[in-house]
């Protein structure tokens, strides 16, 4: 075969475009979910890691470890367990499938349940790579503005009786109910239980995403959805926020007749399995003690964050303060286009996630922006924030004033 | 929501039959591509998880480990060697992807080149997880007769011809090569080179899937097809079968043209990270040395299956003696029919992999099936051939005579 051998004319319609060959993170990098390098228990880890293969490490010369498609049981067991305590969820391993991460568990719900031109409900600002999947799948995502507590009830309502009364039956109605994604919101329980009362009357299923539910400052929360309505709540949840993303791990609890769909389109041999031997050998013993030092950090992150944004960008820059959570959700003037602010940030060294990726509404999203504060130091935080206020005023003229000091526009 | 949620009228039309719930290994397995636990190299493995995570367990706070879409750059830099080495391939860390075991690969190479109704060529006994997805997917496969060196280039030669004298460019030639699957064949470098001079004159790219290729008994094989002719070869492999199947770390090397698209649709954040480094570390010093030492344990094994089959199967059971690997291609006399065998042996505590889910022509293959020896112990593979047999001569009335004592049929 020459050299000039030409794939082009083999590619399907509809493909994504190219990747461009990677270049690195930022030097200042407000986004991805990574987390803080710091608070990672790696003594714990490695301990647990040691256990796990001494004890039963020849097992790994099978698929899932004999454990069959649901994945390792003792960390089914710890997610029973740890499920009940903490969302009130009343759970079987039966009713656990562990996943190659949450985003495996997008894509085995999306494939269970929706088709080409299928309708659902998401809030208004949400997860980037739910939102593009769903576009990838030419699927038409409805989005419900949000208020300080999630996504609002009097606008779900109004959606779902419209879309009724043009004979549309959305697929599912998805959710971050407990740090929401972007907003960092928490639904209280009445409001979920509104929710759930609008999704049994209207048949429509509920898809719950908890991924970012262990990271709440106060350590407490509502319960899940799935434990208020089990039959019509699938439910998904992951360990990259609480110990590791580098580790694929999530998990999907789901009632039998959507489990038994998922495990058919499940045709991967199985997730990691040493990931999940070490997550069971860790986390039995340590998680509970581990979440409320990585919370107690991450918070101190945030506190450096706004306090750097109210430094450089004084009034310029609108946020409420999340509940819990690796990101901020931040309103610029309404001139800045935060897609372009992105691109000239990123040439100074700073990436951040523009608005208008994570919403539903371009219009509403285009002066916001996004800002994951786990990863970067504090005193990155610090610095990353002057250089994107710095960019920003000389792109758009604002802030005028950075850390007191007036500027020219 | 009331326990009465009904979700089938969500399930969009074509999706797979629901799961059984997992009821574990049969007593005596004979499927899947389970190694043998004895020669999973746990000290080694332990070593090498310590030395990673000691040197650099901090960066699994990020994802990917902040190496890029294209996995751990240590693991790809072994890889690079080692494909050198043992495949004669040249390349370099920018043309290889880790992904999540090579049927993520599988994957990815479909959704980069198929649509419904596309045609691709096959070995006509092939691996059925390949043939499993295509069926799913909707794409024609037509499947090439095999002789004991691979594929039969007189077939591939008329069947291209043939397509294009109906206007159908078929997408890929999926070939593996190198210890085939299921026959354990390996072509010869001149059939090889006839492969890619065909593949050039009708302009169709080959999908050369090598996973089993490190578990040649010689330690000799011939160059890969993609060392032979880089550019129109997409090349995949795994470590599933030299190291441990549950680690799920597999590998694509190909051309930038389609390594970029590939890319675009890995929307997983990354393969297992944890899985990944350990590999590096252990493979790096000891790969080249725990490799010859495997293969020999399984041919082994190999040997007692095939004693097996001749003392309690006799001229009933008909086989050519694989070149490699880890699974064994019977034929039984004609009037066996290998799904019901399956059924009934299943039955008895013996599961084998009936024909017909192994080949794209059910007549050729509804009387042979395959058996998998790296798994079960000398012991388990003497006495699950002799139950199997006891079950065929009771549902087939073959064999006449087990383990030299005539049967009443």
């Amino acid at each position: 075969m020459t050299s000039s051998f030409d794939f082009a004319p083999l590619f399907p319609a509809g493909l994504p475009a190219p990747s461009a060959r990677w270049t690195g993170l930022a030097k200042y990098s407000f986004v991805g979910g990574n987390n803080d390098s710091e608070q990672l228990p790696l003594e714990g880890l490695i301990e647990a890691t040691n256990s796990a293969l001494q004890k039963e490490g020849r097992s790994l010369a099978t698929y899932g470890l004999a454990h069959g498609p649901q994945g390792y049981l003792p960390l089914r067991e710890f997610l029973v367990a740890k499920l009940k305590r903490d969302a009130g969820i009343t759970c079987t391993v039966d009713d656990l499938m562990i996943v190659s991460g949450s985003l495996q568990a997008l894509d085995l719900v999306n494939a269970t349940l929706l088709t080409r031109g299928d309708t659902v409900i998401f809030e208004q600002d949400s997860y980037q790579g739910s939102l593009t999947r769903l576009a990838r799948l030419g699927v038409n995502v409805v989005g419900i503005p949000l208020d300080k507590d999630g996504m609002r009830m009097d606008a779900l309502g109004a959606t779902l009786a419209d879309l009724k009364s043009r004979g549309i039956r959305p697929k599912y109605i998805y959710t971050i109910p407990t740090v929401q994604n972007p907003t960092g919101s928490i639904m209280p329980e009445s409001r979920r239980a509104e929710l759930i009362r609008l999704a049994t009357e209207y048949g429509v299923p509920i898809f719950e995403d908890d991924c970012y539910a262990d990271l709440v400052w106060s350590g407490q929360r509502p319960p899940a959805l799935y434990a208020m309505s089990p039959n019509g709540v699938i439910h998904i949840g992951s360990f990259s926020k609480s110990i590791a993303p580098a580790l694929r791990v999530g998990f999907i609890v789901a009632p039998w007749e959507v489990m038994s769909r998922m495990l058919a389109l499940k045709t991967d041999a199985g997730s990691g399995a040493l990931e999940q031997m070490v997550l069971a050998a860790y986390c039995k013993p340590h998680f509970a003690s581990h979440v409320p030092a990585l919370t107690k950090a991450l918070r101190t992150k945030l506190d450096t964050l706004m306090e750097a944004l109210n430094e450089q960008f004084g009034t310029a820059a609108e946020f409420e303060e999340p509940k819990g959570g690796i990101f901020l959700w931040v309103k610029l003037p309404d001139q800045v286009d935060t897609l372009k602010l992105y691109q000239a940030a990123l040439a100074a060294g700073v990436s951040i996630n523009p608005g208008p990726e994570w919403s539903t509404n371009k219009s509403h999203s285009s002066s916001r922006l996004r800002l994951c504060f786990a990863s970067p130091s504090h005193q990155q935080i610090r610095e990353g924030v002057a250089v994107l206020a710095e960019v920003c005023r000389k792109e758009f003229g604002v802030p005028a004033r950075s850390a007191n000091v007036e500027k020219r526009a």
